[in-house]
């Protein structure tokens, strides 16, 4: 079996694991994650892998180079949001280990060493935290910041990553050095209709939007819904539905500029439908890769919060969950890809990410690319998440042509 | 002690009954509804009323007349939703056997008889079903719909009422004749801010609104918050928002008509920060005394619904909860009770009232009237629920100069 059958092969092993009533539901550190988990590392240990797991349980395996020179690393995730599909994260896992089996069969002795990382939680859904293994691993997670983060049942971070068989307490410890790896290499599907609605086959990503996250908790006043006049009201959902609008109308607004704006939590309380909502909590979710447009769209619906609460007798406050700038990836990396393009005649884009990756934090330390596959109209984070696995391939290719590139 | 003074007492006394962390948790036929229940008979037995137990658990007591003609009723509830406030019910109950206490002291004899009612259930907490007692006693609930309505724990309302000691299978056989009383009266707290922030002491009810309540199910294209562009989204929480305006809207257009309409209820799925929202779940219920302003208000909302289903691509699921038309009052009853007003100089003011109440249901057989006096800021169905006796002295007041004008 060639490397991007057994890609295929894993993919679909790792899909069985997980499984909910709609789509896949594997959040991070959970038994279906510790199960995925297993699927990849019996393919590291069968490729002759030394497999490691890191203070924050994110698993490395390393196939020996010949020299001592930094080898390449390859990877991403297994976790995914809830109601999500197959390929978000697993796929760049497996063709990771898909690239190392090509390689290795051509060559079992390569002059760099390489090696295949699974991420731990690169999805926020559980803890509200996304990309946590990567930060970690670049010493951008303290241990502190493992007892700030809980999930829905206030299970800390830190406990789960205790449970889990980590070492939150070393995290800082097991970070990478700078010049560990020669190059990081992920192969995501893009998440975005942009490839498949072009025909195109690969994405080289220029910078990946970072996201501005921030939580805005309305406090309007309960009343009965049949004797509290309109006039009276103070109905915090209806202040929270003039909101959830301005956040869309300023992604429309900077839509040029490839920000993009989202309400994706609107939690209302008390939620009962003979009482007129006191109080409303919504997650705002603004990325890009222009800083001034993220800035401007934020201004924006910040603008519209305080005009609603003063036309409607409302109060807000604000917790800001981050605000990270967006990250560019290795420019000589990206022109090595673009090389592997031309050479294997594929359609290719450079093009920005909107969505976070494990390779944004990687960034920070080590030279890093991200290649983009198309996935069917884009749909991700959904149970209907497709691929058409002729179309995946150019993009396999290209990561394996680069990398044996390097690493021969 | 005088009738108002007593009034009190009992509403004090019945208040630590069911007594929760916050406020008061007397859901229909516990124990802590036992417990008011007991506080009620004691006085109408120290009263000299005999008290009898209907099918349906409804408390009747009643001191003779010296005449055979009809007499009059007063009554409410004692049941309370979860987290409710001391005086929704408890009131009603308690004012009836202060002015019963007031007529007797005055005159022993009375020309026709004065009976206080404690009906089941008027909330809808533990059932999904209001005035549960009233209907029945109206010939409004038959035995079958007792085995269709449940608690959360899988209780059906005909155990409940068996184990409580009534008798559901004789429903039917329990109601009330049609020309058994002379007239039904309800005082009871506003649960609006209508009189108290126009410093009226009385609101003499015209017409109760009845609800008129469906779900909206709106499904768009769940999507990554990053990677899926504006332009390419079928949100379906930004339709949603559109909708919970339209509503809003749709209400505030027939305000003069006294019609509300309200979102109680706005469910997001999946609910991640990250994932454009495929679909969520909104409950309306509209509610007024004009059936054409209601029907216009429907109207507006369901119109709205269809043109943002067109403009966004998504679609939205209707299920009809009910539809029931709004209940008048008796007018020359209310006449009384103007009249009344006038005579003891007292502020009022007639008006519909938003919330249903057991007068609703009397109404369809018995002459009936609602007095409203005021709580503070409107605040009901909430540990907030406060009144100012003083200014539910005018109320009292009415009540008993107008029933004492009918039963001596």
């Amino acid at each position: 079996m060639n490397g991007f059958e057994k890609t295929r092969e894993l993919v679909e092993a790792i899909a069985r694991t997980g499984r909910a009533e709609r789509g896949v539901s594997r959040l991070a550190l959970t038994e279906s994650d510790r199960e995925a988990r297993a699927i990849a590392v019996s393919e590291m240990e069968s490729l002759g892998m030394t497999v490691r797991t890191d203070a924050c349980c994110n698993i490395w395996a390393e196939y020996p180079g010949t020299s001592d020179q930094p080898g390449v690393v390859i990877g991403s995730h297994l976790d995914s949001v809830p109601e999500g599909g197959d390929y978000d994260g697993v796929l760049g896992v497996c063709a990771g280990l898909g690239v190392v089996r090509d390689i290795l069969a051509e060559n079992p002795h390569p002059a760099r060493s390489l090696s295949v990382v699974v991420f731990t939680s690169e999805e926020s859904s559980r803890f509200s935290l996304a990309t946590i293994g990567s930060k970690a691993a670049t010493g951008n997670l303290t241990t502190m910041d493992t007892l700030r983060f809980k999930d829905k049942n206030g299970t800390t971070l830190l406990k789960a990553l205790r449970d889990f068989g980590g070492q939150p307490e070393y995290l800082c410890r097991d970070a990478l050095a700078p010049a560990s790896y020669h190059s990081y290499f992920e192969l995501h599907i893009e998440q975005g209709p942009v490839l498949d609605w072009n025909s195109e086959d690969v994405g080289i990503v220029e910078a990946i939007a970072a996201p501005t996250r921030f939580m805005l908790d309305i406090q309007g006043e309960q009343a009965h819904s049949g004797a509290c006049p309109m006039n009276l009201r103070h109905d915090a959902l209806t202040a929270a539905a003039e909101i959830i609008l301005a956040v869309e109308r300023a992604g429309r607004a900077e839509s040029d500029f490839g920000t993009v704006a989202t309400v994706g939590v609107c939690e209302c309380r008390p939620g009962a439908m003979n009482v007129v909502p006191g109080r409303v909590t919504l997650k705002v979710d603004i990325r890009g890769i222009v800083e001034k447009s993220i800035a401007r769209a934020y201004n924006d619906v910040m603008e519209k919060v305080k005009k609603v609460c003063a036309e409607r007798g409302v109060t807000c406050n604000f917790t800001l969950y981050s605000a990270d700038k967006p990250v560019a990836m290795d420019g000589l990396l990206a022109r090595r890809v673009e090389k592997s393009c031309r050479e294997l005649g594929v359609k290719y884009r450079r093009m920005p990410s909107g969505a976070g990756h494990d390779a944004m934090y990687m960034a920070t330390l080590i030279p890093s690319a991200l290649i983009f596959v198309p996935c069917k109209d884009g749909v991700s984070h959904s149970p209907a998440e497709t691929i058409d696995w002729e179309r995946v391939r150019p993009g396999y290719d290209v990561l394996l042509n680069t990398v044996r590139g390097i690493v021969m």
